[in-house]
């Protein structure tokens, strides 16, 4: 058996070039995608297009938050558009510790499975207000899994791959474009319409990355 | 608004008495409830009684955690029996990063609410194999909610709390009795049987408890 890692994987850009990377470093990796009643739920769509690309195994985790809180959760809260810089305050798409539940999951698996490595495509620049997209956030977690897995404690260090977390949307876009990332499957866009709304934070990050590399961008988003 | 505290709920002897300290502490607790497909679900019920004996507000939260592997979520798996020493080594009945998963939800559940204080029946004594119940894990934990959480980030401390984590099993239930905890609407065992069986780990530790104390367990349990 070869080594293992668990990807977390969202449907988006970040996710499918962390995919990418950690095929490309030579990880068998078994997705974990998240239901977690986003109002994009399209993306667990495509994140399982994703992984089928790659022919990876996946599971679909289903969590509900009955508290809401977040405006990615609650449809009644209207999103940010056509903010051309995004405020450094944290936004009001912030779901409580939306990486913080993701995380012990991707531990409860990796452990199941044996794997010793997790990814995720976390990313501290574009959008620098999450406070769980950090690598101290990261550097914290892994802690916790040294201290509280039965890995952990048995000496087997877990590790956590941030490898896009201090990119450009520019630099993730070279980068997963070089590894052949299928973006033309990947979902960006914070509303849950048939279409990316392309006024969202999400969809004007993601066109200004195509943009700054000058290549089209394959979903046909301007 | 008083000070306010996420406590979680299992429906255990540990967590019950836990709630008791955390009202006697003066806060308002907010319980929270998982339905992680434990063989012994009856818990839940019990659980919702006694936050409703004192008149708490509680969510149960469903979780599913497609792999298994653990005694508690795999009824295929024989639990031990009659054992009057636990061995210091991981039980069967660990389930891979189930506090990290409980906490993680937690801390949303927390944040979501305004509160400050997170109260866990953790025990290291009894039980002393799982990795998770130990007070370095917490620590460990209360700094990924310093790093990852918008209160955390903005300077408010978010602690949790383990009053139980080195008492013995008499201890706790010394401390229960003297705040009135319903010990009567309590379930320990790990079986889901329509009566305790009386030999798993978890009958014979609290029977041993309430045996050291001299109080009859009114339950009926011998």
């Amino acid at each position: 058996m070869g080594k293992r890692a668990v990807v977390l994987l969202s449907g988006g850009l970040d996710s499918a070039t962390t995919l990418s990377y950690a095929l490309d470093k030579g990880y068998e990796c078994a997705c974990l995608i998240f239901d977690y009643q986003q109002r994009h739920r399209k993306e667990i769509l495509q994140a399982k297009k994703v992984a089928n690309f790659f022919k990876c195994s996946y599971q679909v985790l289903k969590i509900a938050l009955p508290w809401k809180g977040s405006a990615l959760l609650d449809r009644t809260i209207v999103l940010p558009k056509n903010r051309i810089e995004i405020p450094k305050e944290i936004p009001i798409t912030y779901v409580p510790a939306r990486n913080i539940i993701f995380l012990s999951f991707a531990a409860s698996y990796t452990e199941a499975i044996g794997a010793r490595a997790i990814f995720i495509g976390a990313n501290a620049i574009d959008y620098s207000g999450y406070p769980d997209c950090r690598p101290d956030f990261f550097y914290a977690f892994e802690r916790v899994l040294a201290k509280g897995l039965k890995a952990g404690v048995e000496g087997q260090k877990i590790k956590i791959h941030i490898p896009l977390v201090k990119k450009t949307k520019a630099q993730i876009i070279r980068m997963g474009l070089q590894m052949k990332t299928p973006y033309h499957l990947t979902w960006s866009c914070y509303q849950g319409g048939r279409k990316p709304c392309g006024t969202c934070d999400s969809c004007i990050l993601r066109a200004k990355g195509f943009q700054d590399v000058g290549v089209k961008d394959p979903t046909g988003r301007k």
